[in-house]
């Protein structure tokens, strides 16, 4: 079998098994594992130590994740970077060392990587990550891998603890970005040039991971979360699945930008619901939980639905008459476009 | 300039400038860098936490630093964890958690995979490492990044503590990788059925880390190390630059496997100097700590040279004469062959 027959997820489910049989790091090993294989970051403690770290990676591939059309170089270093530093804020940490590992085409423009390097260290400097080191070497296809640590000092949030009564929330505007991806790749030469385009692109181009937001979350005790970069519904069955509940969202609950309504006027829900790469946090409390965190994040949140105790990793979106609305399409499955 | 232009160490130089930029780690940041860029491994410690991390990261790109015919699944699973475990070894640490990244082509067979997890997690039953987490994704060509955290008690060994006086050694015999490859190389369908060549195709499809050797050198109180992955002579030039020295190796001192001057009894040195993937390690130490290494080191170490007080980064190989002998051939730049 094939691994575009199996699909992305049939993988990851035989990996996960295949690497338990490593087991848990022996008694009396230099650290202990707190989350294993399967949230946004796995996490270890110290005996003795203060914090509990934190350990992400994400890859970009050119022709896959992005092209040189859809994200220039500066921009790539910029998102490479924030995906695992959203990876960290989801846990409720703080990015603190990355190792930036580069497969390049022997013909790259120098320049080209300078470029790179600009927005991976413009972003590090934002949020006080750091480059310690990493891997360059030579490939037929250019590809940008972030390995990331990051230090939590309160409660880790997790996937795994989602409950039915939670309400379900996310931190800001979804669909941005895949709006702006779609006006990229359907007219990559010449990008229309009015003030909302400009805004969906910027926000494909530059996602600003949700670290302020994360410490709030934690500040409030929620104890559910993670970041949107596959999708607001798919992201929401994962949490869900790692919880064994089920949840409902309420389309007319979801916040999008005014921009993305303007540019899509048809589709704007479905990129809301389905689109990626948005990097807010989607999180999960109690009703109690849910009012503190709304009164300490910074720009609020909107409660989009609640879990419920239905088929695991199920979600139904609901329109406003609170009927089942359809999906339209298929989600995105990174093996399966052979 | 194309990267192919500039080489890989100008690359390499210029990357290290970039990241430099985004300065150390804020004053109260959750941790504290001990070694940047440039070494094995970068290096932290938290602030009243017990331990110094170490964080390393390699890369294996299919057609470049591996094929089918020279490496199976199975052992590149387990080449993508030794190599970094080689690099926590060089810096007196002992292995932790790894995070996995896998670019693969859709068609890739799913028993590839389960061959390549089942190298990983051999090796890391073994050295008591174990995998947390990585990611999947979607690429024309395959390929293997492994980001493996470390953990030392004691002093770290860095390149940039060789002074002249030091004795240079190395913890094993060189060139047994390189003379498997070239075997591989040379006859890719049908390989040499005898005891020598099989036991050179195995240094180069399964080396092992030298753990045991590193903490005999941290106990020693040997200051500088580095593990053998690019060939002896280029990785002690390496080891020279960081320390602002220069060394001579005598080639007579060089230790080879038999096999290996058996298989290839004109090019044995060349491969044993020039070579790479050894994943010995190499270290320099006043006389009398040097001594007391010999002692401690389960099976002994090779004296090959000194360090000298010469053009940084010189590296002078001596025939049995003492006459210098010239190079065959230049050393690997991964950018340089387009």
């Amino acid at each position: 079998m094939r691994i575009s027959e199996l699909g992305e997820f049939g993988l990851i489910s035989l990996v996960q098994d295949w690497t338990r049989r490593t087991g848990e790091p022996p008694a009396g090993a230099a650290c202990q594992l707190v989350v294993d294989n399967g949230d946004d970051a796995a996490a270890a403690t110290f005996p003795g130590g203060p914090v509990t770290e934190l350990y992400t990676t994400d890859t970009m591939v050119d022709g896959v994740h992005f092209t040189a059309s859809t994200t220039p170089w500066r921009d790539l270093g910029w998102k490479a970077i924030a995906s695992n530093i959203s990876d960290v804020a989801a846990m409720g940490g703080a990015p603190a060392l990355a190792l930036v590992t580069l497969g390049l085409p022997p013909h790259t423009p120098v320049a080209d990587i300078a470029e790179l390097y600009a927005g991976m260290t413009a972003i590090c400097r934002q949020f006080g990550a750091h480059i310690a080191g990493g891997d360059l070497v030579s490939s037929p296809v250019a590809f940008v891998t972030v390995a990331l640590t990051g230090v939590a000092h309160g409660a880790l949030m997790v996937r795994a603890a989602a409950r039915p009564g939670h309400q379900v929330a996310v931190t800001g505007p979804v669909g941005g970005s895949a709006g702006g991806l779609r006006l990229l790749l359907e007219n990559p030469s010449a990008v229309p040039d009015n003030a909302n385009a400009n805004i969906l692109i910027t926000q494909h181009r530059r996602p600003r991971p949700h670290i302020a937001e994360s410490k709030s979350l934690v500040a409030a005790g929620v104890p559910s979360a993670m970041d949107v970069s596959d999708g607001l519904a798919d992201d929401l069955g994962k949490l869900c699945s790692a919880s064994g509940v089920a949840a409902i969202i309420r389309a007319d609950a979801v916040p999008v930008t005014p921009s993305l309504q303007s540019v899509f006027p048809d589709d704007w829900l479905d990129l809301a619901l389905y689109g990626g790469e948005d990097y807010v946090l989607l999180f999960t409390a109690p009703p109690d939980i849910m009012a503190t965190a709304l009164d300490l994040l910074p720009s609020g949140a909107a409660i989009i639905g609640e879990i419920t105790g239905g088929t695991p990793g199920q979600v139904a979106v609901l329109d406003t008459a609170g009927r089942p609305r359809p999906r339209r399409g298929s989600g995105w499955d990174h093996f399966a476009n052979d």
